[in-house]
């Protein structure tokens, strides 16, 4: 049996930098006791998940928090999903990014979360991310030994275009670094990634801060992983954790056979395709 | 409020075309008595769902099975999904069409089913309709007082490109009729009704046939409507049974306000289109 050995890490966020990395590092070394073979952090793993934070701890490709994910992913020798940040560029616009890292600690791929999160649901969650961020243009994949894998953040996840794009550009996981809240994760978070891996025949795997009801936008939590037949693997509950599972790799092979959702589709009669 | 008042006929299906008409209208005349103005059949509600039947079951269109359906969609003054029955064209061509009938009796619509399901699940299902169905090749919508509709037959909702394509479209309802079997029907049949409702801001309704074990391909059942929140509005169990339920119309444009899913498509980025 091919297999990877992978590890979510269900961590709580302040309003500390230096501490929300330290917190990351420590839970990450006690993940690797496990000999995972990768680890993804959730999104905003280090800042506050508030608009009038974003531009505060906003970096440079380079800076502290991504040398910190670069050291870590190569001390470790582990792929690591470095959750997403706010991502400051050259012309001073923010972007929620994702960094991937491999075991060299070589950044592998990059993902700015390409829709962003305005919602403004009665009696429930209200958010526009769109105040302080701009939306990404990227879709992103990378390659590994254990597969192909595609990365979206958070939202993305809601846009079935998407995660159909990156099945047909033959991805076996979608990573998704993400924070739902208690209107929209007790609804639709499980939902969601069910659908997703089953749909497109890959496992999903997301990682979400864990909960703190002290913050103005309350993490749902319960990081998850789902097989390609859309059955929950493990998921945690709001606490700080870590997840750890073993994914059988030819499984996704058996799937395609038995339920050949992909051979099956119809682009004689409808086009799904990336612009460029 | 704006609502619909919808009845979804879950009927055992048996291998005699006359009982299954007969059958089809006792259960349509208990549910019009609830003032409803919908209803929609099984897939094959004539036909039992097997290989050898479908060619002996089959019909031209304007034949008894289609006569049956606009008859009583005009006695009734009601509009009729008549689920789908085996049509056969002039070239002895067959499918597994839907045909819909206002309350004029008048065919406003027809769907031949565009995915045709072709599984072999190891220790469940196997059924390869491709031996004696042909795929139809129309995306189909269809406009009534209660907003517009698109219609779809069982595995074709497995395909998240033609329901966003119908969302696109600007459907308010997704219409399903369906048969899942005991292995699919348990792990995926609510988790994709759920979902497709979610992604694409609209009502997902499901009619399948009762259950019976006797059967050598067994119907999961569990007729289902679903909200645009996700949501299960109400789900039958096995048995044979009506659903009955009124939905508010007004609920689509709250749900499409309080979290913009349709607005927030990256069309700009990635496209979704019919071929022609």
């Amino acid at each position: 049996m091919k297999n990877i050995k992978v590890a979510l890490i269900q961590m709580k966020v302040i309003d500390n930098k230096d501490k929300n990395l330290a917190k990351a590092e420590k839970l990450i070394n006690k993940a690797v006791k496990n000999e995972v073979d990768f680890v993804m952090l959730p999104e905003m793993f280090n800042c506050p998940y508030q608009n009038d934070k974003f531009p505060e701890y906003a970096e440079k490709e380079g800076e502290k928090s991504w040398r910190f994910l670069a050291d870590i992913a190569q001390k470790n020798d582990i792929y690591l999903v470095g959750g997403s940040i706010p991502e400051k560029d050259n012309k001073d616009n923010i972007y929620n990014t994702s960094y991937v890292f491999n075991k060299k600690g070589e950044e592998i791929a990059k993902h700015r979360k390409m829709h962003l999160f305005d919602i403004d649901v009665e009696g429930g969650q209200t958010f526009k991310e769109s105040d302080t961020l701009k939306a990404g243009s990227e879709i992103t994949t990378f390659t590994t030994p254990y597969g192909k894998m595609g990365i979206v953040v958070c939202y993305d996840l809601r846009f079935p275009e998407l995660s159909a794009l990156l099945s047909k550009k033959g991805v076996d996981f979608i990573l998704v670094p993400g924070a739902f809240n208690m209107t929209t994760g007790p609804a639709h978070w499980e939902l969601l990634f069910r659908s997703r891996a089953l749909d497109n025949q890959v496992y999903t795997l997301g990682t979400a801060p864990a909960r703190d009801e002290s913050q103005s936008y309350v993490s749902y939590g319960n990081s998850i992983i789902v097989s390609p037949w859309g059955e929950v693997i493990d998921r945690l509950g709001g606490e700080e954790d870590i997840l750890i599972a073993n994914l059988d790799l030819d499984y996704l092979e058996k799937i395609k056979k038995e339920l050949p959702l992909l051979k099956h589709k119809r682009y004689d009669l409808y086009s799904l395709t990336e612009k460029n």
